[in-house]
């Protein structure tokens, strides 16, 4: 093949394992085990941990046998290759010696718009998290930058930081091809001609050819040697299990073999072997006295000469700036509020007086600024209490032993204490003057106070002592007008100088004055103001994307703006563009792309369809052109990667990607993902026959119903979950079933979550009901029903959406929550006892409660109304009627009547009577009223009924316990009396709980 | 750890990557998967198959369960780490190129003794095996360096270089430390600090706490996804798997659960996966169209423009030379014979005059040297036979159409014929003057012939197209005084360069003429003839050890001095010395290691003891300070491993050592080997009994029974297994075992191979035999007897080390060889058929045969006493006496009277008869004889004593052949005399098969 001219990749690996061996990196070799990542090397798993440094560069093949392709796909390949650094103790320049690494490279990282995007990383099966970045160039995700936290579910003392370059996708970026095949390897053979043949035939093995049985086998083994590892007190080979079962169990699920439920349990005992291996890697280390020796804390500085005294009376300005690594958007706003606060609560304690506290946020820094702080605090007085003025003085009007000992304690002479009233008695007291302290000194304590205390929602450690946030605090500048305040957080020193951009021309500057802060940053590039951020993307957006007659949401995609202008400091919109043929594409796997993947703005025509363009909005000057180009590739090599997908799956047949549900395992006692379809839809199909769906209606759901899911055997979907159903939607119009079928699909995935929308036609409605019906009740009677904050198969949210569209669709109004979960458990593969069934509706009732809770209705109602959880649609009308009738008097009355009636009848009183036996009166119209309003009622619950039926009871039952005395002797009498009461009661009691009514 | 300032190993690699990159290598990652070499990288395993040009270097941790020694051997490791280097084609320079890469690392390759030593390299398991050599540094093996011919079974065309770098060692050699922990890793940290924890844990999996079971199922898992993978047409997938099989292979087998057969069972699965692994690939490869494109062949140069005409009249001398790399000592010699045979035969055929032929041989050389070769060759005149003379002329005297076409067809007039007779008949003949080829020409032709004829006991492909041989051949230099014969054979074109010593100042010379060739060539260093090497190693050796008061035993050091001449053109002997504290070793370790693994010579004591000195024999002028050092720190660090092991065995109880025969497998279904010492004891008792032992002898059999190949479970034996039984004596001698005892368990191992001793004491000798007969039945029961060229378990050498103690010595006269197999036949774990033990009678006969024949004893006598084989000290007796007899007269006339009597009488006549019923006197006189020559015979058989008691029956026989016809019609009477004549045939029968003697 002729190749270009350009930085092979085999260059590159070796500029790398250079670069980071000046950095006094140990080169190792890759694992010599199947690994999916550089990670799982004990280079750096074993390592991370414990108290010992650690500084390696290492290559690492990794084995994503999910990723197979066949070497088809341009970017997609079963092994690629991982470049791992690990620095411990992270060395507190860590990114910028990683710039140094592109540099390295040979990329000019002031021309490209290079940036440290929020991704945090956890490996559950390895009991492994940390938190840090993707680097983007140019809008590609080139690496992956962590602060280890935690390795075996130990936590990590030192932490370290871990970077993960991927090299194919750097050397196609480098390189500008489009395929990974096309990468020059050397200057003389290309990747596809050395690892073509074995990435087909690898992704053979992964996906078509490895057998199951052998690697469930192989799996368990390896997990058996892990265990007799860990017990006979060996970690290293232990780990070598540890990982051989990890790759077993991805070979198992490239090849769709593991069901949910097992992958739980893998991951848990991976967990659990990897947590013993680490805990005893450490206990080894210990017993070698940690070879490698221990490293050494970060020197926490001594005292600097600063001038605590203010240089002038007047007030000055105080500026605080807190200096970090990118912190995720969301932090960052947060953590600048709880600056405000924490500055606002601290000054409020000390004496000192200040003007109006302003706060900034940007990626890389929190500011808080405040007006006019004085130059010292008010002096005053304190007053210092001693004996009482009745025993100071002896007879003789000498001071007595217990004056004269408060005053020698005090310091002070006897004639220096004066007489004071002190609350009941007047005392001998010292009345001290208390002097303000300076500025300086006063807003050291502050800072310290308030930087010390911040927190974010997820904090790290890195290597400083004591401190912990959501990334690490790099610099402190404080001053008071142009004085440093003197503050010391941990190893912190608060000084003048800031770091603006990095690729700046001076990247660290020195800051004159507090009151030159903004105007020294900001014309370093710094825009401080996130409005002011926010505001550059939409003037930019707008006028960029007039500039192709097109225009940007921006209150569509005002959350996507908001979370834009807090991953850059300085705000450069570019506008991007993409081949028309990608518009082929759904819309809604288009923008997924750019809004979720890459945080394009996405460019709309007026009519509101999407252009073929995109804003990015790079950090700093870059250099616009080359910025573009990376940002189109990127986006370029994402669509074709769709694309692919996209086309491939429309030349299946629907029938064909159906027919792959039978591979895919859903749980091993609930089979497959094919036969949890067919559930789903021979259960829709039998609620239809309950409901009496018949018509047009009932053949969009019964042709529905045989292709429900069909597309989670597309490719599209398997690569991108989120978009079930609406690919199942497209795919079914495009072969041609109709309209109302392709919509059914579509529907039966929702809603999705809690925002979203519920189905709208009667065969989703169905559908998604069916769905949700069939999870609950399989995995109950199999893994059970979720308990504490675990729920891995969402069973909570499948109870939502199904309550959803039974308390909001008529359609199901006639059918009952245990009626239909009966249905679904008699279609289910294992028994299905009465106890679960119960169980599963008392799960679901509960969420009914919660939801009526956050919904904001009064507790006494919902508890009033709850006996009809099983049919949430009538539970809604009742609740609504109910709303309405307790602002109604007569309802109250109406109440208190039933419940008057309730309160005297003794527990198990049958509601029944002789009416012949009725004497007075009173009870005798009680009687006929009851008749009456019982001939008002209908089947069904209905409370405006109810209470026309029923409201003309009250003035019966007042005038009944006006004048009939109930516990008469005659026993006869007596009976039917409290009979005729307890039937009054029962009235209501099929309509509302009445007893929890508090009116 | 305070590490030296040195080369570290990190840099080390850093460098080779870098240095084999500018050669054009690929640089690719280790396998991931456990592999014992970095040859199975499927960068080399896959690579080397078919005609895409490769050049690839790689690093390649190295893991051999076996090597485990828990980090505490200073030299061996279970993960040691290759550099791989693979050349394809091999460019015709790799020697060279390698040299360059030593110099990469600093190291001084003239200052320094590097070597090449013959070391083949072959995998069984992989089908795999090349030629090439081992190199030393100083006396270090630091790398193996191979034409790699064959892989998965196929021939490699082109062939490759493989270039493998042992890391540990060269670091350790040129960091100057003593124990692989010691290396610098990097400037700060060691090797035994990196990977100290590994290793030890590691071999403490591999040697204790691996699952023999667990392992033994990953082993079938692996194969058997190989197989479906092959079947699936995946060669890449199935390779990984045989590697996975390979490894857990090696673990069973470092765990000691392989038993021999299982071994066999296993490296023919993996020989035959790895051959349909290679098969496919080549498939592939062809199918994709060979992505890498295909080698082209080596250029063969066009015409030179050489003077063919001879410069002068003059005879000159000839000088022929073929340079090659390194030849095996014993292949050198070999095609020096054949280039001189070649030579002479091909000159005979020419008419070119010469004189003496000498020929040369230095390990890259192979020079023939020819005195005084003429000019050009004799002129000579052929006849050319035409019609004959009377058919030639008609009666006109006109010629006839028949002698026209003969003159036309010889370009010729008629008149140019003359009449010459040929044959019976005159007939017309042209007398052609054919004139002399000159010397050049004639010569060309005649090197052409030899070289391209020139072969080796095993021969090799390099990048030659044409040419064969044991090792690459790369110049010719070919001079008729001084004219360059303008010889071509395949690429090769004969000039008058040379080459010397490659650290010469100039390594490539021009010779002047063949006159001037020997002086020119040892000008430059190179001692052409062996003998003159010889003689230099002798001198030096003895001089060098006179300095130390000591000497070597040439006469016993010839084998060694022989091979050491064919290792060196310019033989530099150096004296080296090792520490006092290791001659606390036995000699047979000492010896062993100096001689067969390094190939110095031991240097001797007045008594005929070892000294702590050697000497090492390095080629040309090296820096000798720096190769001693070198030389001694290699000899230092195997006689440490070997003390190691001497101390710890000697510390070890024999009991000890005894137990841990149980976890060693001898072979699946026989057992383990603790079960067949037991076995060897209990038949040695046996024997015992049989043969009446008792006394000391007896006392000493049954502690010697009871300890027998304890040994084998000793560490030293374990590593040196030729120790096996010299151990055991010391160990036992050491532990106050008697010294007869500890000389039994010596014997018991006798003899070793054909040139050994038999064992001396009784105890010994039976202890052989039931170690013998032991192996013979177990084997021949389950795995069989040896077919065709294949004896893994060397059957063929027991059954001759049987025969060998039964031949020679009286104690076991009285047991037959049948006899003592049942006895061991019993004691088998499995039964053994009377089939089975009929067979290994009858194949251990036919080994005695053979024997005999090679012994050279007549064949007609081997027959005649056969039958005795089963006593064979019976069979030796009988055959000397037979020697002696057939000398005598008398001996034949026995023989030919037995056999006159044999002839006549009819197969299945019984030898009885009536004597009552004879009636002539010679027949009684016969009878009567018979029955005096019956009373003389002994019950066992003995030809000396049989001749003496029967020689009297000579003459009665030839009077009754004589008087008597014994075919009368008496019916009585003739079977009377037939039983006579039957009972004197039958006479000898016990002592010979008459039948065979040809007297």
């Amino acid at each position: 093949m002729e190749l270009p001219d350009v930085l092979t990749m085999q260059d590159a690996l070796a500029r790398l394992a250079a670069y980071w061996g000046e950095q006094g990196c140990l080169t190792v070799q890759p694992m010599n085990s199947e690994v999916g990542a550089g990670t799982l090397n004990p280079a750096t798993f074993l390592r991370v941990l414990g108290p010992e440094p650690w500084r390696v560069a290492y290559v690492e093949p990794s084995v994503r046998p999910d990723d197979a392709r066949y070497g088809e796909n341009p970017n997609r390949i079963q092994t690629h290759t991982q470049f791992q650094v690990i620095l411990k103790p992270e060395p507190g320049n860590s990114q910028e010696l990683y710039l140094g690494s592109l540099a390295a490279l040979g990329i000019d990282v002031a021309a490209h718009d290079v940036r440290f995007v929020e991704d945090n990383w956890a490996s559950p099966a390895l009991g492994a998290w940390g938190l840090g970045w993707e680097v983007w160039l140019d809008g590609l995700e080139i690496t992956q930058f962590t602060y280890f936290q935690q390795a075996g579910g130990i936590n990590l003392d030192p932490p370290a930081v871990e970077i993960t370059y991927g090299l194919e996708r750097i050397l196609m970026a480098l390189q500008g091809v489009r395929h990974f095949k096309e990468i020059a390897y050397t200057d003389t053979v290309s990747y596809g001609e050395l690892f073509g043949q074995g990435e087909y035939e690898m992704s053979r093995y992964y996906l078509d050819d490895a057998d199951i049985a052998a690697n469930r086998s192989l799996l368990q083994l390896y997990a058996a040697e892990a265990q007799r590892m860990i017990d006979a007190g060996l970690p290293v080979p232990a780990h070598t299990y540890v990982l051989k079962c990890s790759h077993a169990f991805n070979v198992l699920d490239a090849r769709g073999a593991v069901s949910t439920a097992e992958r739980a349990t893998e991951f848990a005992r991976m967990r659990k072997l990897a947590g013993d291996v680490a805990r005893l890697w450490m206990e080894r280390r210990a017993e070698l006295d940690h070879p490698l020796g221990v490293c050494a804390p970060v020197a926490v500085p001594g005292a600097v000469d600063v001038d605590l005294v203010p240089r002038g009376p007047e007030p000055r300005a105080f500026v605080c700036e807190v200096g970090t690594e990118e912190m995720p958007p969301v932090e960052g706003r947060a953590a600048a509020g709880q600056l405000a606060r924490e500055l606002e609560a601290r000054l409020a304690a000390t004496r000192l007086a200040h003007g109006r506290i302003t706060v900034r946020a940007t990626p890389r820094r929190l500011v808080a600024l405040v007006e006019e702080v004085a130059a010292r605090e008010e002096d005053q007085d304190r007053v210092v209490k001693g004996p009482k003025a009745a025993a100071a003085f002896d007879a003789a009007g000498n001071p007595t032993p217990a004056v004269q000992g408060f005053a020698r304690a005090q310091g002070v002479e006897v004639a220096d204490l004066v007489r004071q009233q002190v609350g009941n008695a007047e005392h001998m007291v010292l009345v001290r003057r208390e002097i303000g302290r300076g500025a300086p000194e006063v807003l050291a304590g502050v800072v310290e106070g308030a930087v010390g205390a911040l927190r974010s929602g997820r904090n790290m450690r890195w290597n400083d002592p004591k401190l912990a946030f959501t990334r690490p605090i790099r610099w402190l500048l404080a001053l008071w007008g142009d004085q440093v305040v003197p503050a010391r957080v941990s190893a912190l020193v608060a000084d003048r100088r800031t770091r603006v951009l990095r690729t700046a021309p001076a990247p660290e500057i020195t800051v004159g004055s507090a009151e030159s802060y903004v105007e020294t940053v900001e014309a370093a590039g710094i825009v401080l103001d996130h409005a002011d951020r926010r505001s550059r993307i939409i003037e930019g957006a707008r006028a960029l994307s007039a500039g192709v007659a097109g225009h940007v949401d921006v209150d569509g995609e005002s959350g996507l703006i908001e979370q834009v202008a807090f991953l850059v400091e300085q705000p450069t919109p570019l506008l991007g563009g993409f081949d028309e043929s990608y518009l082929s594409l759904p819309e809604a796997v288009l923008a997924t792309v750019m809004r979720k993947h890459q945080r394009y703005l996405p460019v709309r025509g007026a009519d509101g369809r999407l252009l073929p363009y995109f804003v990015a909005v790079a950090n700093g000057p870059v250099d616009a052109d080359l910025v573009r180009a990376g940002n189109e590739a990127v986006l370029r090599a994402r669509y074709e990667d769709a694309l692919f997908f996209y086309r491939s799956d429309r030349e299946t047949p629907l029938a064909v990607m159906r027919e792959r549900l039978t591979r895919l395992t859903f749980t091993d006692r609930l089979g497959s993902v094919a036969e949890r379809a067919d559930r789903i839809g021979s259960l829709a199909r039998r609620l239809a026959d309950e409901v009496g769906l018949d018509g047009p209606d009932r053949a969009v759901l019964d042709r529905a119903a045989e292709l429900v899911k069909f597309d989670l055997g597309s490719q599209l979907v398997t690569e991108m979950t989120s978009l079930a159903g609406t690919m199942a939607r497209d795919y079914a119009a495009h072969a041609g079933e109709p309209a109302a079928v392709a919509e059914a699909l579509f529907e039966a995935e929702r809603p999705r979550n809690t925002e979203d929308a519920l189905p709208r036609g009667a065969a989703g409605e169905l559908l998604s009901v069916a769905d949700r019906l069939d999870l609950l009740t399989g995995l109950a009677a199999t893994v059970g029903l979720p308990t504490g904050s675990s729920d891995q198969f969402a069973l909570r949210r499948a109870a939502l959406g199904l309550l959803g569209v039974f308390r909001r669709r008529p359609v199901l109004a006639p059918v009952s929550l245990r009626a239909a979960l009966g249905m679904a458990a008699q279609l289910q593969p294992v028994p299905v006892s009465a106890e679960v069934l119960e169980a599963v509706a008392e799960f679901v009732t509960r969420r009914f409660e919660q939801q009526l809770t956050e919904e904001e209705q009064p507790v006494d109602r919902i508890r009033a109304v709850l006996p009809h959880a099983d049919r949430p649609y009538l539970l809604d009308r009742i609740l609504a009627q109910l709303a309405k009738q307790v602002e109604q008097p007569g309802f109250q009355q109406l109440t208190e009547a039933l419940q008057r009636a309730r309160r005297i009848v003794p527990a198990g009183t049958p509601a029944e009577y002789d009416p012949g036996v009725l004497v007075e009166p009173a009870e005798v119209a009680l009687h006929d009223a009851l008749v009456l309003a019982r001939a008002g009622l209908g089947d069904a619950p209905d409370l405006d009924r109810f209470v026309e039926a029923v409201g003309g009871i009250v003035r019966p039952v007042n005038t009944f316990f006006d004048d009939v005395f109930v516990m008469v002797d005659d026993e006869p009498l007596r009976r039917a009396r409290l009979g005729l009461l307890a039937s009054v009661a029962d009235l209501g009691a099929p309509v509302l709980a009445w007893e929890h009514l508090r009116m």
